[in-house]
């Protein structure tokens, strides 16, 4: 196995917010000071960067230079499909103005993928989903999702998508929740550009065995990026590699030397108290 | 939608253990016994039937004999690939005599199907997953999983057969555990005769939910036979219907009837305390 | 039983936020307009309101104005010891300056509670607990826990505390998790003047049976107040009463007829979608 | 920290069922050979013994003289208070009768107690609870489990008596059901001669900290004993040591240093498969 290489989402050198500490835990920050803090971090060469930016003004040149100043790499774009706006959902949004906007939204961070050379434009749709029984029409959030995704990965057949999949949170229920399901979508698509970003974290929320995940993804051929974190199966907690769950993360590291994994391993983590 | 019909695998007029109460929750029963209470239940016509049956000498023309004379009807019949000896496993035992021994037993099931004319023959691998972290090799049990059951689908062409997926129990972690883990299962099969038995309450703690994995095995065509109970998504509880889940209950009879489904409904609760 | 009564916490008609839409689900809101808003619903008469208010410079005499003015009553008040400065704990922060902090804000809290006319000030100390194993001194905390809180209870003796326990967020693990070991808790205070306020969803968190959790506390004399809104047993989503446990509130509802209960059931929702 | 001594429970050694292998995983074992191959452990000298024993006709003088000759020692004894006879419950049976002959049940290990010179006599109470919403009157079934206790430790001074509480399995909910619900019932009780046996795998299944339910148990000196094994938290796995949860069994071994453990600390496991 060749050396590991890591990176990280940007946001984890951001500021922090929940619902209860509105004040949020640390200041905000703007994008150069989360590339420059990230840039002090030994062994972290790689960035998964929102889209939009810090701010509304900024473009993709100027973070590209920002990332080329600190000697980092944009490993991937996540477009904003998840804020207010998207409260009730992006690609699955009742209103068909949001779906469309969605869209537009994507190709924008596609367009900035572009610019600062990453690898795949990464789909999380957070709000994508159901809050109780009885509320959701469930094969027409299915057809959404894949429709939705679909025509975005036909419209950019250079570009390379990967879905992150978590089973919930913001939405109560998530609709791409699962590997499988995840795969299952993707092989509905019928497309060659979409593939799946296989959080650690994500999998133990989801009841699966990591490893098992890991391999399944890969044996389909839908691997695009693993990232690392830990939590204790109830929620995405975001904590540091390793801390909760031991085996599971030796045994996921395993999987990836068996698969002669080179790419970067991101790290998703939230040190909400970590930072103070 | 057409009148529902209803159905019990046989057991629920059996005698129930667990591992405390060694002496069983009620005294042992014979076929006869249990045919005689199922057909004491109105409205239930429809029988899922273990084989071998309840003494080695029992034939399925006696079986067959005993359920016309009670005017029930065998719906399946499910081999015993989860007793002692396969502990450690049936298509995925590591000895492969126990996985040859393993298709004999379901040829024995396909054998009584075909005297008592059952619509399909069900797997459920009970034992076939892992207990802890690195134990297993997930790929080798995948594979042994996917062959098994593909040279069974083959070797039979005319019998329909239906994996009923669940994630624990007795296994610590069994493998075919989700909706969409079997339809991927078995769209790597590339066999016709192969779908699912979709059990409400293993849905339920599979983290499912129930409607929406129903709704997604019908579309892709697998759906073979739907079961209801009930339980706590912890566990298989097997209570009676919606005695917890009331809403995700009427959701799942409301996505029944959106496909039009009329064949039999089972009942897989295991009445503990209430035939006492 | 009397007619029942109902308030509600006045968040529930602020802006939410979570930790991705870090823009909030709706805009901003002044106590003015979430004051207004709680009296136009029907049979809504009580609140619990936090302290600070919504500005620095905004007083209790103000507050009680509006609530006057708006025809609404002061139910509790409950001080803000979980945002960003309580982020390693608030009774429990490693910090001696924090811990006498807290109890300086818990002071404001009963300042306003007397001229707001509120009937208890209330505990929900959601920092106090721990991420991951070994990384806290559990009697260290709970001694915190059990001094701070007896601290205050000695010195207003005159009024009445309630401590809203919950098992999780925003801390990863909160001490005071469930109904029984708040009351162990309380019992160590040795004080007549601290209860609990038993809200229905933290309960089902707690894998708790939420009637029997309330017919235990107040077997203890500690029941101070009842909140309801419903869930999904893994985290506190604050859905709407018996969106998806309605037997289990049925039974809760049963519960509070069996004691006689009178006063205010207020409602602890969080309608994150429902107002767009 | 003086040496750490081990000990078993006895049905370690036996035969294991649950409701699927009816035929067992193994030969049923009698006590001769049960004792005997725990004597072949090396390093486990104490034995939880069930009472009664595995024939009608055997004597606890028996038991004691097979004990000696294989160099072990009873540390407890537990009476089958949760087989099929007590399936609707031991102290809260629904009917007076069995009530009662609960406790000449109980009578009888403590018989054996004496005569094997157990430390102390265990209540598992393990049918006590229910099953779905809107079955049980939550009061009176507490009350049942306090009364039937109390009495049994006021008849027999001399005997010290401890619970062991889990909170499901094989009751679908156990009222005896966490550390902190287990000593408000001790509380109750007021008596002196019943404490706790704290099973760390038990704990983890409540959604505890183990080793903080430790120090708590301890901290109200109602630590009995201590026992060992693992699970995924969802369910009694009984697995080996620290085979998931390194990190939490490493803190628990911590916690019975600090408080300068020095008992036999029992392995609870079931190796349902190791046998084999």
């Amino acid at each position: 196995m060749g050396k590991l290489t890591f990176g990280a989402g940007i946001w984890a050198f951001g500021q922090f917010v929940d619902r209860y500490a509105g004040d949020g835990y640390g200041p905000t920050r703007s994008s150069q000071q989360m590339i420059e803090d990230a840039a002090r971090v030994p062994g972290l060469k790689h960035l998964d960067i929102n889209v939009p930016f810090d701010i509304p003004e900024r473009t993709a040149t100027e973070i590209k230079k920002m990332l080329d100043d600190n000697g980092l790499i944009c490993r991937a774009t996540t477009p904003h499909i998840y804020m207010r706006e998207y409260a009730k959902g992006s690609f699955t949004n009742p209103d068909a103005k949001l779906r469309s906007k969605t869209k537009d939204r994507v190709r924008e961070a596609i367009s900035a993928a572009k610019i600062l050379g990453a690898t795949y434009v990464k789909f999380w749709p957070g709000q994508d989903g159901f809050d109780f029984p009885l509320q959701a029409d469930y094969m027409q959030i299915w057809d959404y999702t894949i429709d939705g995704i679909r025509d975005l990965a036909n419209e950019n057949p250079d570009i390379q998508f990967a879905i992150e999949y978590k089973c919930k949170e913001p939405r109560v229920h998530m609709t791409l929740a699962t590997a499988t399901k995840t795969l299952l979508a993707i092989s509905e698509m019928k497309v060659n550009n979409v593939g799946i970003v296989m959080d650690f974290g994500h999998s133990l929320m989801a009841q699966e065995t990591p490893a098992e995940s890991l391999l399944l993804i890969h044996r389909h051929g839908k691997l695009v990026s693993a990232e690392l974190n830990d939590n204790w199966r109830g929620w995405d907690d975001d904590l540091p590699v390793a801390s909760v769950h031991l085996f599971e993360t030796i045994e996921y590291m395993l999987a990836l030397r068996s698969i002669n994994w080179t790419d970067p391993i991101l790290l998703d983590q939230f040190p909400f108290r970590e930072i103070l």
